[in-house]
């Protein structure tokens, strides 16, 4: 297959597959996604993509149709059916089909979907350009959910100036990307956003702090200012199609350029785990 | 037909409609809505919700495929071919079609939905019970969007506690419920919130201001704390299905029920109005 859609066990490509008209993702977004790259028709990193999903899924009472090790198999079989060896592999849970209604529906299983589509990897030696944007979204950013309107605006925006992503802040202090988290590196250091309610726990973001400590860069998890993050050595956006890409310019400002041999360190480590992970099948 | 769903000119009950897999409120939420009831078939207040969900898509740049007369009559039209009298109809514009991506898609027309099913008129003569709930949505609470996930968690939270809404508040400040405006009644005068980015624009909160005046009722948009609201002579939500009912308990407290005839003037001025419109055909 060129791509794959599945939807509760229907296969097809992404363009055949139809959704119940009830399905509640139509009426309230009311679901948890997760999403990977794989390599050599391997999701890279399952593990970790899986057990958020289902951290997800709990912080908002959805109740999973299968164990991570079904969910594991499943998404495994699933990438190898698609003719591309380097796919995005994306995979959601909806509270279900029933008519509309706020409170939960009883009695209702929620429906699984899948989505696999060619992905190249990203190029790490080029660097990509960031607008800042005020940070308006809810509470629950820890929440891997559907509701996703305002990171749809901020990347809209970013797209009208000529930039690749959109970096929220809530008053001076910088939370995270439309769809990336940032980090700084200053005087040889990671400096990056702690995990709460603000950001989303990005499995990029585990694996780029777990990958800093044995190459001798020191890891802070503390909050920074927009103005901290202009004077960094460095600003690093991550995610899992980009691993830790290395910023030029945010809002038409030069921004780092001065640690590039450490932000090509991380780089190498991170496109080297990735190999090792995708290369074991 | 007993209900009616419409998808892009494609017609069946709720239970037949599907939906392509790249519609983008299967990712995003991407779209807004509005909801209206017909009594007699008629979709009662039409011109005023069709003026709000322009106003949502343009919000957030939707760009909507038929004119509000074109919108009116096709409502009109579509509410006449279900059986029952009094329904709810809602409808709704997703971002289009196409291959998931933050950014809008280009070229790309947007997709209109409509959902009709029935939906019997709430008796005003009982009272109804709430909790109250931290206000953790977003900031663009005046778009009447799909991102409804902080709103279903709430209004499940209030199910679970016996109760029927649950009332937002940011810090001490009333805001409004998961799907209702409210409204307090103080020494003969009705206080709402004012209208800004923290509530929904509510067309029966507009009605029920409206139909205060004539009455000798003075209205003052100013917002209120929950403890203004527990002492109030009455607590009155509202939306395009309940008009405007008396609450008798929040979070198990008694509250209201102090100024019951003033709040049937301005029941019987609604029901009235309501009645009106909707038997003009």
């Amino acid at each position: 297959m060129k791509t794959l859609a599945y939807f509760n066990g229907t296969i097809g490509e992404l363009e055949e597959v139809q959704i119940p008209f009830n399905d509640r993702s139509h009426w309230f977004g009311d679901g948890v996604y997760d999403a990977t790259c794989a390599g050599n028709h391997v999701p890279f990193a399952l593990e970790d993509h899986i057990d958020r999903f289902f951290r997800s899924a709990e912080l908002i009472d959805i109740e999973l149709t299968m164990t991570k090790q079904e969910m594991n198999a499943l998404l495994r079989d699933l990438t190898k059916r698609v003719e591309s060896p380097n796919t995005q592999v994306y995979w959601q849970a909806t509270r279900g089909t029933a008519w509309r209604n706020h409170v939960y529906p009883e009695n209702v299983p929620s429906n699984f979907w899948v989505m696999i589509r060619p992905y190249p990897l990203v190029d790490l030696d080029h660097r990509e350009t960031a607008i800042t944007v005020d940070d308006t979204r809810f509470l629950h950013c820890n929440v891997k959910t559907l509701n996703l309107l305002p990171n749809v605006l901020a990347s809209e925006k970013a797209k009208r100036a000529g930039c690749h992503e959109a970096i929220f802040h809530r008053g001076e202090w910088v939370t995270e990307c439309s769809h990336s988290n940032v980090h700084i590196l200053k005087d040889g250091a990671l400096q990056t956003h702690p995990l709460d309610n603000m950001i989303l726990p990005g499995i990029a973001r585990k694996h780029l702090l777990s990958l800093a400590s044995p190459l001798g860069i020191p890891v802070i998890e503390k909050p920074f200012t927009v103005s901290e993050m202009m004077s960094a050595d460095e600003v690093v956006v991550s995610s899992s199609s980009t691993f830790g890409i290395g910023l030029s310019k945010i809002d038409n400002q030069p921004v780092g350029g001065k640690a590039p041999e450490l932000l090509k360190k991380l780089q190498d480590a991170a496109i080297t785990e990735f190999n090792e992970y995708t290369s074991r099948g």
